[in-house]
């Protein structure tokens, strides 16, 4: 708010205390956790979750309300004591911290209802936040705003200033940064330590409307938070002045206490913040709701608007019918959405920007944002993301799409020129690993279409499909005939793989399995098959177990090396 | 140098259209590249080697010369051309570019004498080039100056920003970027298109002497490449305003030429291009030769200074080892290096630290950047660089770890923290697909050692093979026994894997195989046993073929989903 009397300034920094005590409790009570961390941000989340933010109680996933990203996720015990003193959770619920049985993580996971993304591997929660923001502006035009608490470690990430030349060039006014300059990292303090400075000029520089603010100043806080409000054009960097651990008498700026509950120091600790607290009862305020009335998102089966139709023995890339089916199911449905790192000739997603400019999202080369911007406009079933860029770009973002699975993220990642195919282009342009790499994420499903007609429904079911979804597509000349007289498999997913098929196949063809791929061999199509086939052992009849017997795998596998 | 005489001036423009008419008549001939994106830098790299650099033509390794690392490796038709006019290569040798037989790649590799690391996927150079710099400064205490070309689209990638921060941090000045603002992407304008000033502002807030300048005009550019060399404590940006295609009458600053040979319209272009130029025969200039003599590296075998001697049944995390192992082969080799991405304390490559300080790099939070520097130091054999981390980060970095392995990188990556072992900090910092990562990168190894006694000779031998090395390690308590009555392997490495062991051990077992772990099922040891059980077979003789017959794998994994 503009202005705030005197009894809330003091009611906020009341409840940035209790925050702090509920974080050292909580950690201490986990014998793990990380204190100092939350205690640098206690101001900041007493403001935009007492004073700032607009959102609902009851329905903290709400379509308008605010939304906020702790992208130095390893804050998260004070995460979840706002939330307590919110009202949503219960505070004795916060000694469960990091216990197996409960879902209050180390590290905040949409598991819990007011998470939208899991964060955890740093510099990845602005990417996210910009998404979400994108999806406010552009597609859900609604009001609410998005907030993202970034720890200054984190900042050394790349990722972060690709987030950041995204949400200035999108003009995401309402996106607001926080930058938690506590001054130090893990292992020692940051590079640039309390050079507030030079993060202004960093994140100016990079197109954002920036203030430097104490970060234990409550007032000082609610003023920026307004201001950055009326900002237009511009997202808004709040470079907070903070110090790790502060409050905590000893420790509080002091090195070596990363990450390390206070153990036999907590009693001092809570003393002295407790007695640094006028009103310990409810703090009584009353949050913001929300004020537009978007309806919250319904997650209908999305459809190919027309069957596929190619001329038999036609050649069609699978690659262009990606575009084609991106196309029939964005008619289908309107929180179909596509992204791309300025390959959208390549990829063909610039089919869908033809039929849909305002539903596409040109993120440049900057994979690690594209993959975190597609995972924030697919929270809480706003949109269905596709992702799209050559496959082996892919891997420049495996660690985005890692923390993808455990957001719990729908979206959905197409990658072209796979393989050797691609040719003279040479090694660099070729995803030889992208198979390996998506198998490995839990709860994914990896297409691999064969031909235009099983590219077309492989997207339509990626769009339907829960988890994330891989389709690899590839030039049109790549499945030519081998005149080998064999029974020719075409598994259409790695993952699920039908082992039952090539089971029975293999029964009915001499005992052998051949695959044929453009993978290295790791990770690939044969281990899968080598690994379905083993593991299909354990559960056939007594009688097939001993035909079974008689079963070998053999592989052949195309195992090109960087001198291909 | 300083100034420059009107004839020399004269005689860098006449290269630097020679150069525009290689790389035309090359990418023409080959059908496919990038003809528009060598135009744009063809006066930077003329002045670059024809007035700037220092360097053999006979050595272009040798440990005294500059180096060049062109990040934006789609251009590398005009660095061949370059060579070709230095005289290393023979201009006819251009017509080959992309040809199987030919290692004049579409992107350069290490294969080509000249060049250090494999660039062509966006955003890489510059952290290999400050691993370079700081190697010539800091371990080499060299004079040789270190120059990287990036493209305008690339400068989008967060990895550059990363290393923008490390080597302004490190006062690299002994590195010059070069940006190459041509305005023009692959699918659209980039995002600044011609705004000069943002980048650099950029560049400026990022810690580096900036200068913008003409890159069409070869006396500005000789003038500033020289100004660099005076500028101490700080690492120079020139931010070079080009045109893409610049001197292709009609497709000069047009959208649609990226990556497209002229095909037809080259001879008009041929035309026109020589027309330009005022002395078309050899142009004569001689090449600055290096001033300093530093020896070649000598690669010889690097060992543990003592033998690991630990008590029986002491429990020591193979990461505690790591550290140990660290000390002891830094003792028996100055080439050992290392570097942590600010989790020192937790991967312990803290021990190196202490023990060498000058041999250590923080690279704090900005793992892919750790990647690249790693690689940038491990060239010429200059280090043999241990890059450390939790090993889930190190997925942040699959991109640049797969390059390294077109780079012919022999870095060595040690990941702690590996798998569910880890508890209560959650998924997002669980290494569970690090095996499968590291597996499908070609040619590397992968240790997973078991106890401290086997991870300290995974530090020894990692040293000293060749490729990328992987060496998982891990908390004391991970092994404990399972009660099982079986026969345990202890496989070391998963890649390579002794199939035989297995196999001969299988046939002595019941012909029962178990694997256990703690990682995704796919990719990792169980996959890796199949495919390997299954490989083996085709080379066993009839008679073991028959027994074989008999064999069944089966797996039993540890399969954790993110509900760990």
């Amino acid at each position: 708010m503009a202005s705030v009397d005197k009894e809330t300034l003091q009611t906020l920094k009341d409840i940035a205390n209790k925050l702090r005590i509920h974080s050292i409790n909580s950690t201490t009570a986990a014998g793990t956790g990380h204190p100092t961390s939350c205690c640098s941000i206690a101001e900041v989340m007493s403001v935009l979750f007492f004073n700032t933010m607009r959102y609902s109680i009851q329905e903290p996933r709400g379509a308008n309300n605010d939304r906020f990203v702790l992208s130095k996720g390893h804050a998260a015990p004070i995460l979840y004591a706002a939330w307590a003193e919110a009202g949503l959770l219960k505070t004795d619920d916060l000694l469960n911290l990091r216990k197996l049985s409960c879902d209050l993580e180390g590290h905040p996971t949409p598991r819990l209802n007011f998470v939208d993304v899991a964060t955890g591997s740093l510099g990845q929660g602005l990417s996210c936040a910009a998404g979400m923001a994108y999806t406010g502006k552009h597609f859900d035009k609604g009001d609410y705003r998005v907030y993202c608490v970034i720890g200054d470690g984190e900042s050394a990430e790349g990722s972060i200033w690709e987030a950041m030349a995204f949400a200035s060039y999108y003009k995401l006014d309402n996106l607001v940064a926080i930058f938690d300059v506590n001054r130090l990292g893990q292992s020692e303090p940051t590079s640039l330590q309390h050079d507030v400075n030079t993060y202004q000029k960093r994140a100016e520089a990079f197109g954002w409307h920036t203030v430097v603010v104490d970060g234990h100043d409550v007032e000082a806080l609610c003023k920026a938070f307004h201001d950055a409000s009326t900002v237009k054009g511009k997202p808004t960097c709040l470079v907070a002045k903070t110090y790790k651990g502060k409050g905590i008498p000893g420790i509080e700026d002091a090195e070596n206490w990363h990450g390390k509950p206070l153990g036999a120091k907590s009693s001092d600790a809570l003393a002295t913040i407790t007695g640094l607290i006028k009103n310990n009862g409810p703090h009584g305020l009353p949050i913001q709701s929300p004020s537009t009335e978007l309806s919250e998102a319904v997650v209908d089966t999305i459809l190919l608007s027309e069957a596929p139709s190619y001329k038999m023995g036609e050649k069609v890339a699978t690659r262009a019918a990606y575009g084609t089916a991106l196309v029939k199911i964005g008619k289908s449905s309107q929180r179909v959405v596509a992204m791309d790192g300025d390959t959208k000739n390549s990829t063909f997603a610039i089919k869908f920007k033809d039929a849909f400019p305002d539903r596409f999202i040109e993120c440049f080369i900057a994979e690690q944002n594209l993959v975190g911007v597609g995972i924030g406009c697919g929270t809480r079933n706003r949109c269905v993301p596709f992702i799209s860029t050559f496959a082996c770009f892919l891997t420049r973002a495996f660690d985005q799409i890692r923390m993808g699975a455990i957001s719990q993220t729908n979206a959905n990642f197409v990658g072209s020129h796979s393989g050797v195919s691609i040719g003279e282009d040479g090694p660099s342009q070729m995803a030889l690993e992208d198979l390996s790499m998506f198998r490995s994420i839990p709860g994914s499903t990896v297409f691999y279409p064969s031909d235009a007609v099983s590219a077309e429904r492989a997207i339509e079911l990626a769009a339907n499909t829960k988890g994330i979804c891989f389709v690899r597509t590839s030039p049109a000349d790549e499945l030519a005939g081998s005149g080998i007289n064999v029974r020719v498999i075409d598994p259409f997913t790695l993952k699920p793989l039908d082992a039952t098929t090539i089971i029975n196949s293999a029964k009915e063809c001499g005992g052998k399995i051949i695959t044929i791929e453009d993978h290295y061999p790791e990770g690939g199509l044969g281990e899968a098959v080598c690994g379905a086939v083993a593991e299909e052992y354990r559960h056939l009849s007594e009688e097939a177990r001993l035909y079974e017997r008689y079963r070998v795998v053999e592989r052949v596998t195309n195992s090109y090396r960087n001198t291909a």
